[in-house]
């Protein structure tokens, strides 16, 4: 029933924020990247074991909307979901929020490959597939 | 004849690089924005004038397709071009390659709204969108 | 009895790592920073709040003793603890272990003036001294 | 006569700086770390090929004094010396200023340890020393 998700919280550090006052606009993608790790653990599949076993997910694409402003010391809760993107990518959706008033701060989402070792494209495993679609049912 | 256009080059930290090997994802927004400033720069427009009159540049939306490897110590060359979006808003389409051998690393683009120093959304200021125009021109 | 101390756990972010396959130099001061955001915080004077109130703390220096590799993913602790230096400066302590194992990452202290909004050095208001000295009784 | 010392120019980034309106305080260590990279270049070592050659350059130590503010789009000029540090360490001494004006932005050293691709000690090549030499006598 619907797609599996997973949340965690983070708050912006003094380093993140730029001179406008708010955080720096390429912070977003540490973020998701942040919400895809946990995402993988909570998942079965933490991505520091998909890579000793060979399994490397860079990224394809990214798509990012600034949607409100966020702060030093804001509280964010980054919420993320997976799905397959054809047969050979996996597609991470995020939102952010405020924390204490759920209002937007960012969304978008980042389409992944699988490749080995030597970057060389392959099909993503099928533990991983199995594993993200299994979480799809639960 | 065409969109005004700015190249740069960068070569690629050591800080920003990853245990994959690569350039770590985020970093291609930090090359946008140091082609931006020299695209602004080169326009007669320098960004960090802007702010002191007023005008900031947030972005609204950002996107990154990811076309190939680069490794520490590779110079690449960010070439940035400009055009409005809208009546309100302004486009910054940027492509990245090797300087070497000419190969893709990253594209994409960036879409801002122009806002004054309190965060208010404002029209861009003329003296902005003719000097941009007065380029395309060139 | 001894000096206040505050104590924060982070797992190192894929973006933080380089190409040696452990994190990046750099950031240890970015998690020096995440100690101090959560030792002021514990010692009741946020420090979003202290800038609110116009006190900043630039840094004047910073050491680092970079004791041992930590890899993306790996929990750490990061320990925090404060006290005067001199009349007009501010020293913050911090040793950053292995949540799993104790062993130690990095150590090392940084040194910081108080400013005003404009920049201009300020001896550190009583409500902070105060409340430092109060921790340091507790 | 006297140590070998390179120079580079950068402007700083608008992701380098932070809410204060300046830079970062963790961006020094990325701007020292782009002075080692044209130094051993410029000594006929570049990093990059040392690395291939399974020699790495990890930190034991950094140090830095913050001088002076300095903000977006400022260009400032890194110097860089190096020498060795004991029998089997290298030290890098770093001053950053302001192009324009000379006057101080920050200053310090890293201390470095030779290591393999495996992470264990080894003496620094002769390869590296005797190049460090040569460039002391030049």
């Amino acid at each position: 029933m619907g797609l599996p998700q997973s949340s965690i919280r983070l708050r912006i550090r003094y380093g993140e924020t730029d001179q406008m006052g708010t955080y720096y606009n390429a912070r977003v993608l540490d973020w998701f990247e942040c919400g895809r790790t946990e995402f993988l653990r909570a998942a079965g599949v933490p991505y520091a074991q998909m890579e000793q076993r060979g399994v490397f997910l860079p990224l394809v694409q990214a798509h990012i909307n600034y949607a409100g402003r966020a702060r030093y010391d804001d509280e964010l809760i980054v919420t993320t979901t997976a799905s397959p993107e054809g047969r050979a990518r996996i597609r991470f959706d995020v939102h952010i929020t405020h924390a204490d008033r759920s209002s937007e701060v960012a969304n978008g989402y980042t389409i992944h490959a699988a490749v080995n070792a030597n970057g060389k494209p392959i099909r993503p495993p099928t533990w991983l597939t199995d594993t993200l679609s299994q979480n799809r049912m639960a």
